[in-house]
Order: C-alpha cells, then structure tokens, then sequence
C-alpha cells in the first residue's frame, strides 16, 4: 500500500538513477560523448516516465526488478528528445532545469550526436532483454518514438504558427500534438511495464489508456506551470486556466476509471493520479 | 550461382526499394516529416548494406524473403546517419549523390528530426518482425549504431585535427574511427542477415567477420576516390594510394577466407568482394 506518493516516487527513482548510471557508463564511448549523452540524464528531472513504467508493472503483479531495465530505456529515449528538442533549430533553448543545454555546454554536433546515441542506447537496453516481453517492448517504444508519435509532434509543434485565432481546428492540433509529444509516450510506458510483468493484453490495454490519460493531464498541467512563457503549443490558447483544469480533471477521473479492478497492487498509479491533480492545480 | 554480380546487386536493391517505401510511407506521419525522411531513401546509393544482409542470409542457407525486412531497417538507420552527418554543425555538406542535402532542401529542424524519427523506424522495422531473430537483430543494430560504434566514431571523426602529422598514433585513430562508422555497420548486416537464416553462431561470427573486413576496405576505396576532397579522416594521410590499396586487398582476403566454407551458397558475398576490389583499385 502506497500511503506516500513523494517517498514511493523519490526512492523508486532513485533505483532508476542507478540503473541509468550502470548501463550509460561504458569505456568504450568517446569521453566527451559520454559527458555530453550524461548531461542531462544526471541530475535528471522527475522520471515520471520510468517511474510509471514500475508502477505499472507492479500494477500488474511484477516486481520493481522485472521493469528496472526497460525503465532505464524509457529515460534515455525521453533525454534523447529533450536534447534534440533544445537545440538552436528546433526551441533553441539555453538552459533546462537550471543548467546549460547540452548544445551550449558541449556544441551542437555533439548534442545531436548525444541525442542519436541516447536513442540507441534505449533500443539497446530494451531489446538486449532476455526476457520475452522485450520484443513486444521495443515496439511500442518504437511506435512511441518514432514518426507518428514523438518526432511527428515535435515537427507538427515547431510548424504551428503563434497567430491563430482560437478555434476547434486549433484545439484539435494542439490536442494532437500533446497526443503524440507527450501522452504516447506516457502510455507506452505504462504499456511496457505491463509488459514485464507478463499482464494479459486487457490489463495492458488498460494500462496503456491510463497512462496516456495521465500524460495528457500531465501536459496541460505543465501549460498552466509555463503560463508566462509564449509557446505555440498551449492548452492556454484555446482554453481559459479554469476550463484547463476541468480538462485535465476529466483526464484524470478517466485514468482512475482504467485501474479500478487492479485493486491494492494499484496503489501508487492511483498515487499517479494525486500527485498530476497537484500540478494541475498550482 | 552468382555469376554476374552487378546483376545480382541492381535486382535484389530493387526487392529493397520496395520494401522500403512499403514500410516509410504512413498517412500517420506529418506529410512535410515524411517528405524529409524519404527525400535521402529515394534515390538511394547503392544500397550495399541491405544487400549485404541479403546475400549473407543467403549464404546461411535463407531466402531474400527471409531477409528483407531486416535489410529495409539496416538501410534506414544508414540513411539516418548521413543526414545527420550531413548537418551544418557535422559536415556541412549541401549536396550528397548530386542532390541538395536534407537540411538544404527541408530546414535544419526537420532534418534532425527526420534522422531521429528513420532511426526509430529501423528499430520498429527490425523489432516488429514475429521470427525469433528480431531480439538479437535489435541487439546487432543497437550496438553497431550506437555511441561504441557509429555515433562514437562520427564524434572522433569530427575531433581529429587534421594537422597532424603521419604517425603510428594517427593511424590507430583513423583505423578506429573507419572501424566504428563503417567496419561496424557492415559487420552488423552480414551478422544479422545469418540471424534471418537462422544461422549457427559459428556461421553468424564468420559472416560478421567478412562483414567487417568488407567494410573496412570499401572504406579505404571510398578515401581512394575521395582522394581529392580535404578530409581530415582518410587513411591516405597515412598511407600512399598504393599502400593503402595493399591494405584493402588485405582486407578483402580476410574476408574471403571467412567464407571458403560457404561453398555455392556464398557466390553473392565472392562477388561483393571482386565489386569492393574494383573500387579500390579505381
């Protein structure tokens, strides 16, 4: 029972950190690509993703230990887009959770090359499971990833003009790319960590729409943290803060409505839900 | 039998052609996204690696059948590369096979993402295959284009002065350096291509053995060709054009040796060697 979400998130974590150093950290990569692929890896940022990645799993009646290294993956594929996302062509940002971006501490060419090889060390680590959800697994971090979901967003968001006025067409791309930027990831997660604990295809579905539900909160949760800044791609531009929050709401009482049969193994998913309601409403 | 070998290359590239456009063209993808991906896929070069993979899968005792869809994902992450070595902060080239470069044609944005989103599409393509080879296929693919091999040895390759002078310690980076961007990749299709077959382990390492000294001499052709361009890179820094043709024909006699056993089956890869041998000595 997960009475205390923040320890429950701070230690598994913390097993998550662990697992990141052991399989980043290799002789055999150039030093100064290394540093530059550990940037932004350590001091990460919440590991929501592989966080919700262990508590799926466990959801589903697996252990911590079956899902740390699928965990790690996850991170190191989000890391990837984040510092490609950063960089001078894409949001040509400075600085991330208080630090210099990777570009502007180690130059561009090694921060995509830190970006190319975070990617593949993710489909390393996922596919180099012995296990036999590891292939399942690699797909959907494949499909979360890729064209239609992670990269598709980042292109689509980085297309979409600041000038429109609000509309439901507006809404609609703004939704769709939350869709894939965010929720889809998100959703494969939870996914995957159905998948290490060998959970039947209904209770990964369930997951799987959990998941994406709480990335969709999450986003919008995010928007109204980021309120000052102009971005192109707000739930702010076509919803008023309040009419944010009931969104996110909604998302949020839709995810609860997914886990309702996991029972107590459920506990820190639903911790999940408290703790998205939280930043939803600063 | 094999007897014509420019044959052989031109028809089994065409049976790759169409798997990769089957396999990159998605109404689920951003249209200006996809255009960017497909614009370095089609025309493509050669095609020597998918081919590759497809002739050591025969020599295995598979069919190209069995092969394809594996071939179709070594090209895509090979495709990858290149436009993002490509970029302005890489090698800031704007042409490549007589045709303006991605980020000239499309933006720099898109081209970084392009590349992200082919890289990810090679591993949805590898992974998603049913066989039993997929898992070690994504392993193959991971490591050979990862920070050990590929984004490492673009990250050295960008770090070399090009002022030193010739030396023993030179001669070790640059070999290392075309080990990891090139002797790799090659050495990954030919090994996953005996995966395909189902080859035995002993088969696999010979064929990833060929696959390497392959490679290693096509790359030293490469520099012999490219002996005009001002490349800091190039085994003709530290060897004179004849020298270094001795080291490829030495390379391509280890290869062959690697597959005297293969009797018949292996014509395809004998005529790989002979098509690398001309290239060296142009």
């Amino acid at each position: 029972m997960v009475v205390d979400f923040s320890l429950y998130l701070s230690e598994t974590s913390e097993k998550v950190d662990v697992e990141l150093e052991r399989r980043l950290f290799s002789t055999e990569i150039p030093k100064d690509l290394e540093r530059a692929m550990a940037h932004l890896v350590f001091p990460g940022g919440k590991r929501l993703r592989p966080v919700l990645l262990i508590a799926a799993c466990e959801a589903a009646g697996g252990t911590q230990g079956d899902a740390i290294r699928a965990a790690a993956a996850v991170e190191f594929l989000h890391t990837y887009s984040l510092i490609h996302d950063d960089l001078p062509c894409m949001d040509n940002d400075s600085v991330r959770r208080g630090r210099p971006t990777v570009h502007i501490k180690f130059g561009e060419a090694l921060a995509v090359l830190a970006g190319d090889a975070l990617q593949a060390l993710a489909f390393e680590t996922i596919g180099g499971a012995t296990e036999s959800w590891a292939q399942g697994a690699v797909s959907d971090l494949a499909l979360a990833g890729g064209g239609r979901n992670l990269v598709g967003g980042q292109a689509d968001d980085l297309a979409m003009g600041d000038s429109d006025a609000p509309s439901a067409g507006l809404a609609g791309r703004i939704q769709s790319v939350h869709g894939r930027k965010t929720a889809a990831l998100f959703g494969a997660s939870a996914s995957i960590g159905a998948r290490c604990a060998l959970a039947s295809s209904q209770d990964r579905t369930r997951l799987e729409r959990f998941g994406r539900h709480l990335g969709l909160a999450f986003q919008i949760g995010d928007d109204c943290l980021d309120r000052d800044k102009k971005e192109s791609c707000t739930i702010l531009r076509v919803r008023d803060e309040r009419s944010a929050r009931q969104l996110a709401g909604e998302h949020l009482r839709l995810a609860a409505e997914e886990i309702t049969g996991f029972g107590s193994s459920g506990e820190a998913l639903r911790g999940f839900i408290r703790f998205v309601a939280e930043i939803s409403a600063k």
